[in-house]
């Protein structure tokens, strides 16, 4: 894998020279999880990266141990050796690796007020960036676009996932599992079984009486699932650090004239939008005609028609009805399209997949549907 | 419990007073979680919260459904209104709740650089505050110590987890429970059985193989678990938003001499900070003497030896061998104590507990202990 991060290292260097950027700075911790260091290392969390203009990498992780593990980097050292302080960390970092003084030292987008003071004192010979459209930004875009090895990661993650769809619908038809807390404790043990490092978020099972909710509160419970009415599983499975997402609804009979239109319009929206996903098309538009469509039938969809997926459950490009998303869609990219319908009587209906774009057009990973029980 | 919020909103309002903060800003959200929301109005997650000097409160969730379920405050308006902008949220909050032109408004301390920016713009007519030590400190310190209603959760989430730990002890010793996945689904299950809204954080179920890591990745696998060696056990339930914290260590014969020392010392670890906890005492005392006692056996705890548990799994107080650390115990704190050693050829042993300090000393709220299989 060495050469996969050297070339993410490499695609970033090549922003840093073109940004005049000497030292890039990334933190992931528990207030502030950052993937990006697990994009360009390897290292899973808990680390802070320092890349180089002269294009050094410098990783400094809380776990030495994991670290040999698991990391790829130029240099390794021990946290314990900066007094577990990122700002002692990054005024060593910068000595280390040579930056001339008075140069750019860009910090995390997401960097406290206070914590930005503290690394401008910390950093005092440097000029501190900390900007909202920064490297933060350019790295996102770069993380869009999946290469091979992620390609061929999330081809292994939907197979599992594929397997997993299979089992529990058949599973739940014949009533095998019956509780919500039975369908989502069967995925995280039969994911692990599979080499998966477990579920990419908390997996939401939502028995008729609460799947009005758009993300039900618990996630799951010991309540009933897969009873008459609309039953609806959100889950996703996280695979060498890469998570599907995808969701089903069960529908069992008998179901009102209410439940059926919002099922329908669900699967209708559904094609609508991946009818559209290819190479060029902005998402904006998608998300339009989406929300068009329910608007026709006097609905209204809650939420996101959907979002990039990767090392984290949520990530570039926005799929949005917002005037402020801007993206438009590329080869390699992999997207979940999850139209929704929600009712406090009725219930919730949502349909969900993962998508990869290809150079002609789009390539749906993964095998969910609206199961009729 | 509706009282129960109020209270704990009067203390923030003093607070408020004497500080000269007219509003008070708080904001729970995807990339940052504020726990706080929830101590304050019962809402569990996603929401705005502002609170005036005037002593009123207003709650934006973004879920209003789930806020008419939960959610307890003078007024209740959902961010759609808001166009989902915290910035938009805040200049309406501001008008709405009649704070004077001028007058001092505080927003969360770990407000990014660049929205500390834009908060100021869009608050423009006001003094907006960003404090390291500011109101994050003082509901901290408020938190820290558990009212009644806090206390009745805790005696029922250890009930819950003690009734847990018996049964497992028993699975894992009769073999029942063969697995990492196994342990850890159990938990799943059987917690949300007896009423608990899941685990406080991700179960760390580590098999011999796998008990040298302080925090094992991934956090439980498929592997064997209670086999000949050490494995270790982590986890907490939450119950109405509060998470217990227990660590067992299950031990099977055959066991050597390097690991029965380990045993020995972190179990001798324990019991002398548990003979220490009492109010009044400073908390870095206590972990300097555990550190001292493994120096004298030349070992080395490569973490801190507790920590507050409450709406989070580690809040106030802290309980490190760090120069800044200045917390002293007081009646009404819950805290745990979890002394471990880790050897990547002998594997780890943790012991963890929770204590909720009384007026007299301390109460031990769980059953965990060294388990010989």
């Amino acid at each position: 894998m060495n050469k996969v991060y050297e070339e993410r290292r490499t695609k970033v260097y090549d922003w840093m020279a073109r940004e005049g950027i000497a030292l890039l700075v990334f933190e992931d911790c528990e207030q502030r999880r950052d993937a990006s260091i697990r994009w360009l290392s390897g290292h899973p969390s808990d680390a802070l990266l320092f890349l180089s203009v002269s294009r050094e990498s410098l990783l400094i992780p809380w776990d030495i141990n994991m670290a040999s593990l698991m990391a790829d980097a130029n240099t390794v050292l021990p946290y314990t050796r900066f007094e577990r302080s990122p700002l002692i960390a990054a005024a060593q970092a910068a000595k280390q690796l040579k930056i001339l003084r008075g140069s750019r030292i860009e910090i995390p987008a997401l960097t406290a007020y206070y914590q930005f003071l503290n690394f401008t004192e910390a950093l005092g010979d440097y000029d501190v960036l900390c900007r909202q459209w920064g490297a933060q930004e350019a790295v996102e875009h770069f993380r869009a676009v999946k290469d091979e090895a992620e390609q061929n990661i999330y081809a292994r993650a939907a197979h599992i996932t594929n397997e997993l769809i299979d089992l529990l619908t058949e599973q739940v038809r014949e009533g095998r599992l019956k509780t919500e807390s039975d369908v989502a404790l069967f995925i995280e043990r039969e994911g692990r079984k599979r080499g998966c490092e477990g579920t990419g978020f908390e997996t939401l099972a939502a028995g008729p009486d609460r799947s009005f909710g758009i993300h039900a509160f618990p996630s799951y419970t010991a309540a009933a699932f897969g009873g008459a009415g609309l039953s609806i599983l959100d889950f996703g499975l996280n695979f060498s650090g890469y998570t599907t997402d995808v969701t089903l609804t069960f529908a069992r009979q008998p179901l009102s004239p209410g439940q059926e239109k919002m099922i329908s319009l669900v699967e209708k929206a559904y094609h609508l939008a991946l009818g559209m996903v290819k190479p060029g098309v902005e998402t904006l538009e998608i998300a339009q005609a989406v929300d068009a469509l329910f608007a026709r039938s006097k609905k209204a969809m809650p939420h996101a028609l959907g979002h990039g997926i990767g090392l984290e459950a949520h990530e570039a490009p926005a799929l949005r009805n917002r005037s402020d998303n801007t993206w438009k869609l590329e080869p390699g990219m992999v997207i979940t399209l999850e139209p929704g319908l929600y009712d406090t009587a009725l219930g919730g209906c949502r349909l969900e997949n993962d998508i990869l774009l290809t150079e002609k057009g789009a390539e749906v990973l993964t095998s969910s549907s609206i199961v009729r029980l």
